[in-house]
């Protein structure tokens, strides 16, 4: 379908579900969004989710959003469990504005839904020649290191900054061996997913992916990635006042709740220490790094966010492809 | 040997070789602390290394170290490659001292040398009741994914929060699979090292220490490791004005010139969005974490830093044992 038609839909689905129309377009944009970066378990796979959690309350369609100022560069966003999308939306833009006006901003975000790619939001910040993090927490998928329960959600690092060029660098990396999206696509389709990258609800290896849906992704590297999972978990939900510690509701699977996940935005300004020679600092590089000898079959070295760029670019151009479940689902969802 | 004894000779060493009294007193403190821990590859096996590359004026023995301040929670410091462990120690207090006057402190150091262990750095913004980020970027070791080349360092991320306990929550992990200066001890000692965490310099799996040396170390999980290895190196490198993209000697092996390392510290009240209730949440998580049913063989699950702490405790009573051949160092250093 073509993306701007398809755009309407998903927009005019959320109206029906009661969300405004400023809400609407912005939640529209980042599902579209992730169709075209070719991350469809951020994009319509979740249109139904989003929607039967507008439809029991779990997602507030009328939040009314409190942005208290710390200081300058710090705030903190009280989302009153709007639809993820708006509450990430609002707190980058607030801190893309605390950096601009001091060099750093902090903002964190408590009481938010899943927001959908990180890097949608470094992405932003990136645009405005900034430096940026942003942390999110997310349901139970991964086990702390030592435990055979899964508590640590898959708890992106994203991190941007920009590159002098028209792509932005952004490191949009899960602490999983897996994406939990792709177990879920996986699912959906019927097809297996690697071995070593889930243990089943037993704690046995599997390469099932319903299996592991049940069971327990691992994180990269063992106690490396739990404590970098740990890390995110405190960021985005100890520090901000947002759910922890395995309390973050599954929006798939747990309907007895809000998700109240937080999220964390720092950003800065690229020039603070070396002026406007960053850019020239970092085509450097990123030039010496793509010049190295490549192992073989390697074509390019690619910094972090090239690959999503480029499909992004050329998805542009083309028509989304849409699954049939995805399709009568938006037709059932269009209807209520 | 006794570890004030211990201290002594180091700090007389350093004086010996021309170091002020306050640039000894940091950084042999520093040495034994690194001892204390259990990370003997960054205590006194250094030690040779520091004096050698002070006498060849690559180690500044009187810096004129600048502090520029930005704002009033950013400062940019040109460390006129000092010792790293006086550029590390200057910048961690400016940032601790930043962060306590406004939030957040963020302290970009340049013309640095090699730190020592980031946690000591961060172990200092804990016990202020501080979050602390510490970023360094280090002497190429790993392979940016898709080269066959070394060329991003270890480059650890670390990461420290207050626990309402007297044990700081540090995670410091470097973003290979191996830390470099095991596999140099290992080599040392003639021990050989794991498997799948390096390659010899023809680009085979090897688990000869020296072969590794001389070859590439492997980032943890892929392009996860290699991207999180670049993000630290722009932020420790591109963005402080140190060096970068694989400029930073090997301070061992290449004394052309001096390292000119960067560190980036970001500091941030823990109580900046939920006050006094951060203590309370974070013992919180960390309780609910610890109760997790366990896999076998695992009698506890430790957070990051824990196992570290428990060591530095118990070693605090006992002597520091000295290898031979380190022991001739100290008695050679001390009579240069």
């Amino acid at each position: 379908m073509n993306k701007n038609n398809l755009k309407k839909i998903v927009k005019s689905i959320f109206l029906k579900h009661g969300l405004n129309n400023n809400h609407s377009e912005i939640s529209s944009n980042y599902i579209i969004k992730a169709e075209l970066v070719g991350a469809s378990a951020h994009g319509l796979a979740r249109l139904r989710m989003y929607c039967d959690r507008i439809k029991k309350k779990l997602i507030n369609s009328k939040p009314k959003i409190k942005i208290k100022k710390i200081s300058q560069s710090i705030s903190h966003i009280d989302a009153n469990n709007a639809i993820g999308f708006v509450a990430g939306d609002i707190g980058i833009k607030k801190a893309i504005y605390n950096a601009k006006k001091t060099g750093i901003g902090l903002v964190a975000v408590k009481n938010s839904g899943h927001y959908g790619l990180s890097s949608f939001y470094a992405d932003q910040a990136v645009k405005k020649n900034l430096m940026v993090f942003c942390f999110t927490n997310a349901p139970p998928a991964i086990a702390p290191y030592g435990s055979k329960k899964k508590l640590f959600g898959t708890n992106p690092i994203c991190f941007g900054t920009p590159t002098g060029t028209k792509i932005p660098f952004i490191l949009d990396t899960s602490v999983s061996m897996i994406n939990r999206g792709k177990i879920r696509v996986a699912a959906r389709k019927g097809n297996k997913i690697p071995s070593a990258v889930a243990l089943d609800k037993f704690g046995k290896p599997t390469n099932d992916a319903k299996k592991a849906l049940e069971g327990v992704q691992l994180p990269i590297a063992g106690f490396r990635g739990s404590g970098l999972a740990w890390m995110v978990d405190i960021l985005s939900g100890v520090f901000t006042g947002g759910n922890h510690a395995g309390k973050v509701k599954d929006p798939f699977d747990d309907f007895s709740g809000p998700q109240n996940i937080g999220h964390l935005f720092i950003v800065m300004k690229s020039n603070l220490f070396v002026g406007s020679s960053y850019n020239k600092r970092i085509k450097e590089n990123i030039k010496i790094i793509k010049k190295l000898p490549k192992i073989k079959g390697v074509k390019e070295i690619l910094f972090p966010g090239q690959s999503k760029y480029k499909k992004y670019k050329s998805n542009l151009k083309k028509n989304i492809l849409i699954p049939k479940n995805i399709l009568e689902d938006l037709k059932k969802l269009n209807s209520r």
